[in-house]
């Protein structure tokens, strides 16, 4: 697949949980991370998710927040992977972070410049990604 | 109207499916292309949403993933856009892409260069947007 | 909490409304402003959301519109901050845009320059901030 989509994370489906109109899909990755992703019912069926099959998710940089001290801190958020900073590119205002989870999944975000700043983030810096899973698009192979 | 977002789509609502919470609302544009929103059902009432009325579709540039294989993929996003690039804006990392589709409709997403340059992107490539229902506000005029 | 959101708004619970996936959770800030997040009910059992509670709202400077005459408009966006622009930090694409509400709050936006034109935004230029529910993320303390 090709797509502008920083963040694409093959997995297989390891849980579908339907409701009325959405469901909440999980996928496990091969580096063990899991993501969720609410998508509706209709996408359930079109694209023939079920335990076991095959998915990517999609999830773009801009949509990644990073957060440094998570420990304490529970958020809303279904997805939160842990890791490490391994790759800093700074623009103008925006600056295209890098994260390794152990596992060896490689995440991307975009945050701003002021926030690298507030967060002191640098290579090795330990950060979560947290992703909503609202924010979560889900792709498989016709 | 005028709003920050970079992808504003008038168009008359041709569907709107009820849920308990949330509502399905498709519109149907000028140039034939079709948009998915997903609202509250109090903003459907809000907003006097039915079979008929106007109303635009909100979205923001960043929240566009671009496509340039989709042939052999299905995904959870309801909104499948597909044109050429007409035009590209290159920044420090991230590079704004404007995309025709074939009824005349103009597509702006952005993403970052490491993607304009993975897909090949130029003047003229075949792409497809995909974005999340979730992700597009309604408006109308009050 | 450190975290890489431009806007992070504490608040204290003032109304949940369950669904049966979903809930609205109202945030009242000390501003007076409020805000209105979709989470899952897994969200707010696990985060131990009720009228009362502390929280914090989350959300990424790229999932603000900014709108600037919205008294003739009705958006299906839950989230409408009005205020005026105290600064702008110009791009090579894009521009960050902080405005202050009348209650004092400050909110980050990052639109395209070219949106910075045509709404001819400058600092005091009156705006709105234009945010979907469904985008908010809220945290709490452990």
């Amino acid at each position: 697949m090709k797509s502008s989509a920083r963040n694409q994370f093959p997995g297989k489906v390891t849980s579908v949980i339907a409701g009325p109109v959405n469901a909440e899909v999980e996928l496990t990755l091969g580096s063990g991370d899991r993501i969720v992703s609410i998508v509706t019912m209709g996408s359930v069926k079109e694209l023939g998710l079920h335990e076991g099959s095959e998915a990517t998710a999609l999830i773009k940089a801009p949509w990644v927040i990073l957060m440094t001290d998570d420990a304490g801190l529970k958020t809303s958020a279904r997805n939160h992977l842990r890791g490490a900073v391994s790759r800093l590119v700074k623009g103008a205002i925006n600056t295209e972070v890098t994260m390794q989870t152990s596992g060896g999944l490689t995440v991307n975000a975009i945050i701003t410049n002021e926030s690298v700043d507030s967060l002191g983030l640098d290579i090795g810096t330990s950060v979560s990604a947290i992703v909503k899973a609202s924010h979560v698009i889900l792709a498989t192979k016709a």
